[in-house]
């Protein structure tokens, strides 16, 4: 039974930088799908996904009422270009799917270099990047490209065309749902809507399904709603066609750019002191890594519309950097070089360090309340086998039986010690295997 | 109708500039006026202040009880002089009226000067400064004057002549009441009170009366109450026979010492956390100024006795330097140079600020309180007319409709959002013209 | 009666350096000792201690259950020696008693430097100095000496002579109770069971002999109870048998280590807010000493014990360096020259404040709430005798008169002040005396 394990240690035996190479493989996989908010390439993104747990795809039509939206129009291309007057390809979706503007309509016409330029995006400083756009909510057409190549584009006439579709048919997205011991949930949240870019958010998507498949191989006491969804449009969907299920939602994670090098950054839920924000807060502190704690702010990812005040769901969001503070962000240059492999198995592992206080964090009683219990008529005090730091590990169960008085949770007991939940939780399965605690149930 | 309007757009239309040499003039007119805590000083002030609104003169007798005082002896002077034996005028009240001890009773008689200088005030480590010095609970005479020319004094008969009475009659204070749309009353009290000092407080005197002028010629929200009264036994008097009005009473500023060019003061109220507390906080934080924000403490102005604990209200202080931090204070060089117009005019732009607040602190409702509202299709989104900086525009709606769930006010959300509450409030504007808020109504 | 005054005041006539030399030449009396958690070392300790005051000796059986634990064997010893192959004796009990591991069983016999060295300790670290260790609840025998000594031993054989005794009898501890006007209590407990130590622990013991003293002399608001008791063993022992008297424990305090030069260290309650918490802390900020607060940690003294969650006492413990922290701690170096009479007579005044404050932080409603009474008429404005600072004690009045609202004792106006708790009580005092203030009764 996993419930009273400690799902750390079970982490030891899974091989973690093997997961972080195959997670690697998987964006290496998923990198050259033409993704946006709908169409074809979530499809095919989500059979991929599909290949490591068997991830539900659903299917929600076009002009469907969500909350105060409505389900756009699905998007999908087969191909674009600008030719110039000698009939060379100069812009060529095929080389990257970044140089279409995300969401463009048709397009077969042929333009000056005057009225092309109005629909050129480049990013002059950093020109030998294309920059991605889009464009969901107000029709439009146009290219990325290098500001390299814009600054040699000269005078004459440019073949433009964009052969995509703009017509109704269906918003498509992932759920996968894992049955614990009880009902209350886990929600883990990933956006897929984006093109070619690894970090935002390939990185969030890998490390969320082995997550899932994780979680698949053990029995959990939480259950974990797994949602693979377009960013904003994807979250309202989900929340709007399915409020009778969000009463169980009692911690959780929106997962995104967690493949880059840069310190951990943390955003706390609207709450600001949920039980995911110091759980979260606890591992960052005990891992060796950077990190910084963030407030909410009613910015970024889904997780603005979870903490919606109509909502107010106890839902941070978890990364390394965040968007718009790194210059890779939403350009080419967001690749696969820019993510590595033993970024995403560090994030995995602080990921799983999450999930091992949320299974855990449970509340206990010291059956021996009045001064401490013999610790040493049991053998507990001074002979502690298997620990190189038997001291350490005796004033961790001296905090457990001090601070279970029905009132703290493990958690509560780690963070008032000052020392790592991992150690505090093996002092208390000492504890409860020499039947000196016991378990409060609600 | 002021009551939805943010009032600092209106103070834009005031000349801030015009209304800061109008008080400094005001000043000039006053400075010259021999006052005390009773008196012709007094009635002659406020006469003066009527010039600007309709203050209304109260007289309270000599004998009157108020709580555990009695109001005094009303005092007044017509003239005062020290003669040397050759008959030379060598101190004249004519030249400053600090030269007389205020409160001094009639005398004419020659002494010594051994005799003469038990009555005598000087303060050696400003030699060239006049001190002011008060005898109000204990009959007394004296002469203050500056230290070098007590040092010139030589030894001799001198003539000592006080033309002054101290008899049975009025304690005199003015009061004005401006009805707002609700009973809910903001107190604005300042002393009346000192001779020729400009800093403390003519320039507190004038800065509430231009205040009240001010909110004369909107419709405010709330009522208004300005106090021109003499220290402690004003308020004492005040507060013992306007009982029954405490209790409308919601907020409350003591102005004084205003016209000095030291960095901005508050002190809380003795609460510590009213709404008058957080409001000024957050306007001196947001404004461009130094200041210093300091804890209730049982001495120095009338927030003494409007803070006493049968009372508590919630009333501060906002002042420049406090009392007894800047030399000048008490002396003959608190005069016309010390204050400034332009120190004046931020003082008074800096108290708008704070009305601003008051007047628009309200507490909304966001409509769409389940995920985000859809801020594009209503033009709120990205094409922001007249804003520089939409995208901070944008933060700012957002911030408001996270957290309008009918327990944060609009300076809550500032605050939350580390936004000056002007743009708070223009964005809960917008977000109220497109119908995506509504105010809540106890 | 001492209930009103203040009882640093009465400090002043107690000679407190005379105090502190009777302190010094009763641990020297002490010193040579034998002291264990049970024996006859613990009853002549006692009996030295009640020629101070009438402390009760109280004897409970082995083998007696207290909580999870055993009252133990009664530890008696004689004499003990180690002598090489000449027969001299190379380590000699007489000549410290701390060279015989405490609580060894008798041993008698002849056996090889390398079977001798299993039982032998040092402290390489500091060569010169005999460790003190102890095997209570293991059976077993050793040496303690320098490690210098230890390096000299030769191959050889080693006669090992031990005259001990283990046998069933008492474990004996001490008890002191005075009964003050109420039957709230103030706990005072140190523990007695170590053998040749100054510092850990005689030096708690005399102060805590000489507080009792200090408080039979008058009569206390507070009823005070003290315990000299065996570590850990101890306390366990008089709680298991005075469960009944628990419920009166109001405050309390651990002492232990206050002879020695080092900042005084106050280890918060369990609770970490409870008055004993407040009035400590507030002694030691407004002493001229360094001092450091922590956290209370379930490791340390007896007041593991008191804090244990099925009591959770507001028991601290006020020390001066903790223990482990002086490398003399626990070793022969921790003598008569490590403690030295002015450390202890600088604790025993630090204990003194705390007892003042204590006694002394009642609650009082202020007679005349609305607005300040007027004090010159009463002579207590600027006029008041015997205060080198009046405006410091005008100030202080006015604080009491301001806080006195029922909410706030005499300590919350002294930490709100940030004035030290005597002189607030002296202004209290004049209060009280011109029917300015009552006290609050429950």
């Amino acid at each position: 039974m996993m419930k009273d394990k400690n799902i750390r240690q079970q982490k030891n035996s899974l091989d973690i930088d093997q997961t972080g190479h195959e997670m690697y493989r998987l964006i290496e996989d998923l990198y050259p799908i033409c993704r946006s908010i709908t169409g074809n390439g979530v499809r095919e993104t989500l059979r991929k996904l599909q290949q490591i747990v068997p991830v539900e795809i659903h299917e929600v039509p076009s002009g469907k009422k969500v909350f105060d939206w409505t389900v756009p129009k699905e998007w999908n291309i087969n191909d674009a270009y600008v030719k110039n007057s000698k009939g060379d390809k100069i812009i060529d979706f095929k080389k990257s799917n970044l140089h279409v503007l995300n969401y463009s309509i048709p397009i077969n016409k042929t333009i000056s270099l005057d009225e092309l330029k109005k629909h050129l995006f480049t990013i002059p400083e950093h020109p030998d990047w294309i920059p991605y756009r889009t464009s969901y909510y107000n029709e439009n057409w146009g290219f990325c490209l290098s500001y390299n190549q814009f600054l040699k584009l000269k005078d004459g006439d440019y073949e433009v065309f964009i052969d995509s579709s703009l017509e109704d048919g269906y918003l498509t997205y992932g759920e996968y749902y894992i049955k614990g011991e009880i009902s209350d949930e886990v929600l883990i949240s990933t956006h897929t809507c984006h093109p070619s870019l690894c970090n935002d958010n390939l990185s969030g998507n890998v490390l969320a399904i082995y997550l899932a498949k994780y979680l698949s191989q053990i029995s959990p006491r939480y259950s974990y709603r797994f949602l693979f969804i377009p960013g904003t449009i994807g979250s309202i969907t989900w929340l709007s066609i399915n409020e009778a299920k969000i009463v169980n939602i009692k911690h959780g994670l929106v997962v995104v750019c967690v493949g880059d090098s840069g310190r951990f950054t943390y955003k706390k839920t609207r709450k600001g002191n949920a039980d995911i924000d110091k759980i979260v807060t606890h591992v960052l502190k005990h891992s060796n890594n950077n990190f910084k704690i963030i407030d909410f702010f009613p910015y970024g990812y889904d997780e603005r519309q979870y903490c919606s005040p109509g909502f107010d769901l106890p839902v941070g969001c978890l990364m390394r950097t965040p968007h718009e503070e790194f210059p890779e962000y939403h350009t080419s240059a967001d690749n696969l070089e820019f993510v590595k492999p033993e970024n995403i198995t560090t994030s995995f592992s602080i990921y799983l360090s999450v999930l091992n206080i949320l299974e855990n964090n449970k509340t206990y009683l010291n059956r021996y309340p009045k001064c401490e219990p013999q610790l040493g008529k049991r053998g507990l005090y001074q002979k502690i086998g298997g620990h190189d730091n038997s001291k350490s590990f005796q004033l961790a169960m001296l905090w457990v039986l001090n601070l279970s008085d029905g009132y703290h949770t493990l958690l509560d007991v780690s963070e008032q010690a000052n020392i790592d939940f991992k150690l505090i939780k093996e002092a208390a399965d000492a504890l409860i295997e020499h039947k000196l605690l016991k378990e409060v149930t609600a």
